[in-house]
């Protein structure tokens, strides 16, 4: 696998599927560390609005500029989750290769979320699309900029997970 | 990659995604000239109620039975859109071959679309299977007979997007 | 294709995958013989609320332990069926490979139900995570053990189809 150019053999298809499963079912089994190591040294999460993002609207819902902010984030969000006790589901559908520049691939996938309460009702919770950068660090894949693109601006602003 | 036999090769089965995960994204980043292109040269595209086609009853919501037809359909609809502003997110699942007949490889996935209005609220709009026809045009995939079995009859007749 | 090894070449992880896309179909199609051929000669099909699970209770919503069980299971849900008309849409996420034990694969996948009335309603019936056990038979990979770990405990004990 070289770097840049995650999706042209078979290997590196699968291995950017799984990237992306591996991103969802750690958010849903509340394994942030491993989490976080999806993630490149470099690299930055944004949670932001379509319709502000369009706008080119900075208001963002979470923004994380590096992994020590990402990493305080979930620290708190942790901490938080003591109080919002819920299950988280992603359904992700396949990822979309969209191109590479100088130094990322380019990839897309759009995302449900489910959150079930302590009460026993699930619902969804937001739809959108992710519009990552990927790149190849010691032969893995990781996010360098993970972009979650949110179908609403109506979200509570006090999110317990991670989308 | 030869005519009529999508899927028998990784590279094959990895196009036949790629044009299922196209299909989806290009509706809800609403580019309905590549969503088109999509189609092949000769094609179909039909929205039926699942109740409908067991029962062999014609009635369909969305009758398109030539490439003329279709791209009529789509210039109405972005007309409406005008009115009728909404986001739409497509989940889709992995597509499953069902086989091949003289000059077509028949294909289902199945669907839920949701979507977001203006006032921020996302919700379930629909939920179905596509089972398609797919031919190879100049090595590309292409949707020959796009069948959109929907899961309910009570849907609004006026689609503002096709599904 | 060797004994307890799927998912280490493109073959192999698409026909994981095609296992995985039959029984969502097989269900929503109402193809209950097809679907139980995707089970091992030797079989168990659980279905635990996911904090039951987590606690080590034992009590199940369903609990076959044997094909002889989920035969007889089937069974009398097809004639609950006759009383309970609705349609099943299943949207399953891709597998994720977890790893190997002596005999088998184990593979997770998220999945999310949609069920739809009679009256044309269509609803979200259940959120959770497939935790399962894959063999190889005569070449073809089975569920040996297939857990449906439910998000909620919440859900109506007379469940009319599989999960």
């Amino acid at each position: 696998m070289t770097e840049g150019a995650p999706g042209r053999s078979a290997g590196d298809r699968f291995a950017l599927y799984d990237l992306f499963v591996a991103y969802g079912a750690l958010i849903d089994a509340v394994e942030f560390d491993a989490w976080l190591a999806l993630f490149g040294a470099a690299c930055s999460y944004h949670i932001v609005p379509r319709e502000n993002y369009e706008r080119g609207l900075p208001a963002g819902l979470v923004y994380c500029d590096s992994r020590a902010v990402l990493e305080d984030r979930i620290r708190a969000l942790r901490e938080a989750n003591k109080y919002n006790i819920h299950i988280d589901r992603h359904l992700i559908g396949l990822p979309r290769l969209l191109g590479e520049d100088a130094d990322a691939t380019l990839v897309e996938a759009p995302f449900a979320v489910y959150q079930t309460d302590q009460e026993g009702e699930t619902r969804l919770f937001a739809t959108g699309l992710y519009r990552d950068r990927i790149v190849v660090e010691a032969g893995d894949l990781k996010f360098r900029d993970k972009l979650v693109l949110l179908d609403t601006f109506a979200v509570p602003s006090l999110l317990a997970t991670p989308l």
